[in-house]
C-alpha cells in the first residue's frame, strides 16, 4: 500500500532573451527560468486523470508572454508575477516555485551613437527564486542568490590547530593559498517582492560586494570562519536579509615539492602552487538574523551524487 | 546580531578504486566517496578555532585506509563504517552522512585464465547515502539509488484532457515518445544496514528491475502517472523499502514538421522526431509506504541554478 | 591586405530520432549529424552576398527529411547520400562533410508482445564521417569511429628502463593499473559506401570488439605499445581500413601511501588507489596499412585547449 | 602489415599557480600546460621499449620546476622556453608542442596596503601553442588565441538573397540578433617568441579588442561576413600576425511566436526571444596575410563527434 507524498512538476530552464530599445541604443535581459508548481496532483499520479494539470508548455508560454507584456526587470519581482499568476489563475495549483538565472552582460564599447553590442560579463551568475503558496492566506519566500564566484587569497590563511586522529598526516600551515567558488542564497522578508528594479540591483550588488570584501579582509584561521564572516556580514549590511546559506568548496592549491630538483618552494615569492580537482573540502552553513528560522533548501546551494 | 544555523563540513569526490586478486581473477571495486560532519562547530564558525575539527585531508585518509584494511563492499554497508567511525571516534562530531557513486564496470572477455580487464558499464551510476546521528540515542537513515538511466518508449503515451487557459497551445496527442533520465533514491527502514554485498547488491538490481519493467510496463497518461507507478513498485516489490523519490525530466521529442516538402509525419511507422534540450519537464514525486514519513532530502534529487 | 583561406559552414548537432515500427515491435534509430559545407565561398566573406549560401537551417530541414523519406540505417549510408546531395544538387557547393554520432538504445525485457521500450546502452558513442568532393572527379573518404569507450587493466603493466633526467622522479613500476577512454577513427578505402546497414553494423562491432581484446590482450610496457597492438589488430584484421588514428588519455591510478597508518598498500589483493583527474597522460597515434596515407584529421580525435 | 604513422605523447592539464610577491602586493599566474612530444618512438610502439621516452610525470616536474626558477611571464615565452629544452636536452625528441591556457584574475579592491585578494575575471580564456621542431635547423610556430568569449549584437544583423532548394522554408530577416561564442587563433611570424611579457600582453588586449570592436562594427549580411571582419582586422592591425582562424557558432536567438496571445512580437522595443542550444551553425575560416600558408591546425579551434 502506497501514499502519493511530496510532489511538484513544471518547465525547467526556459531561456528567455528580451531586448529593449531606447532608439539606437538597447538594453538586454537575459534569463533562464524555471517553474515548479504543485497543488491538487493526487489524480494525475494515481489515474493518469490531467483535468487539474496546467501544461508545462503553458508555463513557458507563460514566461515569455508575460515578458513580452509586462517586461522582465528584477528575478525577484518577475518571479513574483509569474508565482501569483499561476496560483490565482488555477484553483487546483496552491503553490508555486519560480527559479531565475540571470546571465550578465557589459557593453562593447562602439565609437558611433549605435548600443547594440555587448560581451557577456563576468563569471558568477545572478540567481533568484520565489515560491508563492495560498494555503491559509497568502504566503512569499523570496531569495537572492549568485553562483560560480570565484575568489582567492593568495595569503593570509592557516589551518592549525585541529583536531588529530590516527589517519591525520596534514601538516599545520601558517601561510596557504584558500579558494572557492561562493554559492550564497540569502532570504528577504516575507511578502510580495517590490517592483522596483534598482531596489533589487543594487541589493544584490551590495550583497556581492560585501561578500567579496568579507572573503578579502578576513584573516582566515579555517574555511568556516571565512563562511561566517561573509554571511554575517551580509545580514549585518543588509536590512530585510533573514539568512544566508553559503556554500563553498575549499579548492585546495598544494606547494609543489620541488626539493628532488634542489629548489625551494616555501610560501613567499615565486611559490609554485598546483591547483586540484578532487577531492575538495566543502564547508556549507546558514548564518541567521536573530530571530529568524533557517528556511533555505538546501537543493538550492548545492547537492547531488556522481 | 547573527546566528549560527544548520551546517556541515567535509571531503568531496575522494576516488576510490579497490582491487581485490583470486589468483589471475581480479574484481574491480570504484567509488567516490563524499563525507560530511556536523557537531560542534560553533567556535571554528565564530573564531577561528579548530580544536572541534577533524581535518577533511583525514577523511579521505579514513576512506582510503579503511577500503585497504576493511575492503568495501556494499555502498550501504562501507558508508555505515566510515559514518559510524567518524561519530563515535570524536566526541566534537555528532552527526556523518557519507555519500557514495559506484561505477560499474564489466568484463572483457579474454581468452586464457587471466581476468583482469575491465570496460566501464552502462551509462547510470548507482548511490547511497548514509547518515548516522548519535544525539538521543543512535539513529541511522539508510538511502540507496542510482542517477543517469536514460530510457524511453516509443509509443505508449498520450496526454490529454489537460487545464488549458489563455495561454495554452499544445494540442493533445494519443501517441507520443516518451523519454526521461531517471534520478531515484529510496529509503530503508531505520537500523545499521548489514554488511552483506549480496544483499545489498540484490536488492539495487531487483529495484532497477522493477523502475525499467514499471516505466515499460504502464500505459502512460501523464509522466506523473508514470513516476508513481515506478515509485510504488518498488515501495511494494521491496520490503523494508519505506518511501522513493523520483526526479523524472520529461525529455521531449517533437514530430518534426515536414508537411512544407510533401511528407507526412506522424506516430507511425518511420516518424521522425527533434529531440530537444531545452526546455524540459520537470516532474518530482516522493512515494511512502502506507505509514512512513517523507524524508528523502530534496538535494539528493535535483537542485540548483544555473 | 587580406585573403581568405580554409573555410566550411554548416548545421552542427542536429538531434534526430526516428522510431521504425514492426507492428508492436519498435526500432530506435539516435543521432546528432552536423553538416559542413564548402565551395565557392569568397563573396559571402568578402561583401556579405549569401548567393552562393545553402542556409544551414536547410540543411537541417534536410537532415530530417532525408530521414524520413529513405530511413536511416548505417551511419556511414546516411552521410554518404546527405554529402552527396549536397554537392551534386549546388553548384556553387564543392565539399560536403557530414559528421554523425549514434547512441546506442538496448531492449527494456517485457512480458507480452510490445516492443517499444528501450534504455540507453554502453558509454561509449559510435561516430563517422563523410566527406565528398567533387573537384577533378568525385573523391570519397569514409571514416569510422567510437569515443567515450573506457576500459581499465588491473595487472599486466609495467613502466620502465625510460629517459631519466634532472626533473626525473617518477619510480618504475612492473605492476599498475593502466586505464584510458578510447577514442578511435579508422579510414576506410576510398570510394561511396554501399549501403547495407549490416555490413557496416559487423564492421563496426568487429573493430571494437577488435579494441577491446588487444587492450586485454596485450600485456604493456608502455601505452603506446598498447595503442599500437589496437591500432594494428583493426587494420590486420578489417580488411579495406586503410589508417585508423586512437588518441588515448592515461588515466592515472596511483597507489595510495598508507604506510603512515602501519598499512602497506603494494600492488597485488585488496590494493587501493586513487583515481587521478588531472594532469593526464595524452599518447596518440597513426597505425597505417602499409602503403596508405596518413589523412584522419587531427581535429576528430582531440584537440582544443581549455 | 602495419605501420606507424604521425605520432606524440605528452601530459595534459597541468594545473599551475604561481604567486609573486612585492611585499604586501601579490601577483598570481594561473595556467593550464600540456606538453605533446615526438621523436624517434617507433621501438616504445613496436616493442614497448622506453629507451626513447622521457616520462610524462617529468614533463609535469619540468613545468612547475622552470616556473619557480625562471617564473612565467607571457605564456608564449613560457611555452618556448618548455619546447627548447624538451628538445634541446633529449636527443630522441625532435619536436615538442606546448599549449597554454591562461586563467584571468581581477583583484578585489581592499582598504589596506594587502593586496592578496582576487576574484576571476572575464568569462573568457587566452590560449597559446608554441611548437619547436628541430630537423634541419630550428623551427617555429608561435600561436596566440582566445575562446569562450561570448558577443552578441541586438541588430544590424540580416540574413538575405541566399540560395533556396526544396528544404528551404527559413524566412528572410532584416533584423535578428547575432550571437557567437569566439574561438580565435593567429599564427605569429617565425621565429623564437621574445621573452618579454608587456609586450605579449599588449599584443593580445589588442587583438582581443580589435575581435570586439569588428564584431560590433559590422553591420552583418552572414556571420561569414563577420567573421572575416574580425579576421581581417587583427591581420591588418597586428604587425607580424600572419593568419588567424575563427571558429564562430551561430547561436541562433528565435522570436517567439506571441499571436496565439494577441501579442505582437516582432524586431522592435521588447521584443523576445528563445535562445536556442542545439543544432546551432558553425561558421569555421582562416583569413592570411597576403603572401602567408594557412598553418593553423583545425583541431586547435574546434573539432570533435558527441
Amino acid at each position: 500500500m502506497t501514499l502519493l507524498g511530496p510532489n511538484q512538476y513544471g518547465k525547467a530552464e526556459t531561456r528567455l532573451v528580451r531586448v529593449a530599445r531606447d532608439g539606437a541604443v538597447h538594453h538586454i535581459e537575459d534569463l533562464t527560468v524555471s517553474v515548479a508548481l504543485s497543488g491538487e496532483m493526487a489524480e494525475v499520479h494515481l489515474s493518469g486523470s490531467n483535468a487539474a494539470v496546467l501544461p508545462t508548455d503553458t508555463m513557458k508560454n507563460t514566461v515569455y508572454a508575460f515578458a513580452r507584456e509586462h517586461g522582465v526587470g528584477a528575478p525577484e519581482a518577475f518571479g513574483a508575477r509569474l508565482a501569483r499568476h499561476f496560483v490565482t489563475s488555477q484553483p487546483t495549483i496552491h503553490r508555486a516555485r519560480v527559479r531565475l538565472a540571470v546571465h550578465a552582460w557589459d557593453r562593447i564599447a562602439t565609437p558611433g551613437d549605435d548600443a547594440h553590442s555587448f560581451v557577456r560579463a563576468g563569471r558568477e551568475t545572478r540567481t533568484a527564486q520565489v515560491t508563492f503558496e495560498r494555503v491559509a492566506g497568502d504566503s512569499w519566500e523570496i531569495l537572492s542568490g549568485l553562483t560560480g564566484l570565484t575568489v582567492l587569497n593568495s595569503t593570509g590563511s592557516e589551518f592549525r590547530g585541529y583536531l588529530e586522529d590516527g589517519w591525520t598526516t596534514l601538516p599545520e600551515t601558517d601561510d596557504r593559498i584558500l579558494a572557492t567558488d561562493v554559492t550564497a542564497v540569502w532570504r528577504h522578508e516575507d511578502g510580495e517582492p517590490a517592483d522596483e528594479v534598482g531596489e533589487w540591483d543594487a541589493s544584490y550588488l551590495a550583497a556581492r560586494t560585501h561578500l567579496l570584501e568579507a572573503f578579502a579582509g578576513t584573516y582566515s584561521r579555517s574555511l568556516q570562519q571565512t563562511l561566517y564572516a561573509m554571511g554575517s556580514r551580509v545580514v549585518d549590511q543588509l536590512p530585510g536579509v533573514e539568512e544566508i546559506r553559503l556554500s563553498l568548496p575549499n579548492k585546495h592549491h598544494f606547494l609543489v615539492d620541488l626539493a628532488p630538483f634542489g629548489l625551494a618552494n616555501e610560501p613567499g615569492d615565486g611559490a609554485v602552487y598546483q591547483a586540484a580537482d578532487r577531492p575538495y573540502g566543502l564547508i556549507e552553513a546558514t548564518v541567521l538574523r536573530d530571530g529568524s528560522d533557517a528556511r533555505i533548501p538546501a537543493d538550492l546551494t548545492g547537492g547531488g551524487l556522481r
